[in-house]
């Protein structure tokens, strides 16, 4: 019998607030391992996925990529409400497609999109517990465009890089990166070739010292100039983290998410 | 010694997902237990409130109104941030305000708002569940408000009334009623002077058969003069349920919600 190999892409949201980020590790409960054992439930076959971006504890995503290798046969539809079935309700396969064997989901991704919800009032909110992050201080949100207007281009991104990150080269390209307001949450989009471990939250951290004004903008820069995570302003909370899109040179996907609070 | 007796009402915000409603009940949490339970912690005072609304099980608030009745004296600021410190995160205060000794959270509210967000998808959402109902077949929208708009003005909505309804009369004056969307979630908003119990919920659950188009509009204008619970499409969901403004003859507040979602 001559078994056939599939390589299929899916698009994956979820709420991360219950689980150790998205990649397998010992003794904890991560998005990989619920992803894994809802395809083995559903194939039958051990399947190991590769990810886009690995998320941390607590981040969430509308729109994460993996793609698996798999000798079953089954149609699009079925490989979404058939898996689906055996996931829990805050993980939810929203596309799956049949993509060329060489597609790698974590290697050939060429970018990608993450959105931070800052909820910005001297109260917490109860409903966006855990969705969002909370900073109580009333903050200056066109200073904060302005540094991170700086941060546009290739750049040694040094300085807001976790000590924990295995990456080659501390160098990334920000290609966009907005700042928009509604009410009292503040959304900060920011697209780049790819993010060192921590890099948004380490962004944001020093975004919102700006905006409360504890450092200013010259600081901001020499920060940037160091080369130094220890002269930074702290990490902050995973809480309001998304990932939000991933593109390929390809576009194998018709899904386009809807907008998460805006 | 004398004691003077302040009255004190707050609005109220929660996700009500992890409660079996608002109102006390025995061997069950509810968000009375927990308010009950940090006002006695932040006063030493063992404080009964009174509602506006008594929302079921899974049902959310954006503006609860609550008041009570105490010894204390406290700042207005530190009623809001001393008792948010003693709930939990998915119960907040988002305003006290002193009111005169004869207000009743419950008997003086001449309106109650309600908010239900469904989500209309093929595909279940992760980041929305336990926050929105969820339906997966399309819905005409158009039939929808047409149905809407039937109910507006005073009526006897026995057939939208649970059999465990305590109101005195089945009559209910609907002053507005309308339905927006926004992508593939459904926003009803819906005002009236009182509601019975679990009327919304036999709303919404008519309109969605309505919009699926398993009942048309001269069997939904049959079921509203039958009076009968029994022939009506069934209760609907409480996920998407929030209850998101209550109004009094004299406002005390000044606190005014951000819109949930949209």
């Amino acid at each position: 019998m001559i078994e056939i190999n599939y390589n299929i892409a899916l698009i994956i949201e979820y709420d991360g607030s219950n689980y150790y980020g998205f990649q397998k590790q010992i003794g904890v409960q991560t998005i990989q391992d619920q992803l894994e054992q809802a395809l083995f439930l559903f194939t039958n076959e051990k399947i190991n996925v590769i990810t886009a971006g690995r998320t941390d504890t607590g981040v969430h995503a509308i729109y994460q990529v993996v793609n698996f290798i798999t000798t079953v046969k089954r149609s699009i539809n079925s490989w979404v409400r058939g898996v689906n079935a055996f996931l829990p309700k805050d993980i939810v396969i929203k596309e799956a497609t049949t993509v060329p064997l060489e597609f790698n989901a974590r290697f050939d991704a060429i970018s990608r999109t993450y959105h931070y919800y800052l909820y910005n009032n001297f109260i917490r909110s109860s409903l966006l517990y855990k969705r969002v992050g909370w900073y109580q201080k009333k903050l200056d949100i066109n200073k904060m465009k302005i540094a991170a207007s700086y941060l546009i281009g290739e750049h040694d991104f040094s300085c807001f890089r976790a000590s924990s990150c295995q990456a080659n080269t501390p160098n990334r390209t920000i290609t966009t990166f907005t700042i928009v307001n509604k009410e009292d949450i503040i959304k900060f989009e920011i697209t780049a070739n790819a993010f060192l471990h921590h890099m948004v939250r380490n962004i944001i951290g020093s975004l919102v010292y700006i905006g409360d004004g504890k450092i200013n903008l010259e600081y901001f820069l020499q920060i940037l100039k160091d080369l130094d995570r220890k002269n930074a302003p702290p990490t902050f909370m995973a809480d309001g983290l998304y990932l939000a899109k991933v593109i390929y040179p390809i576009n194998y996907f018709s899904y386009n998410p809807s907008n998460w609070l805006f």
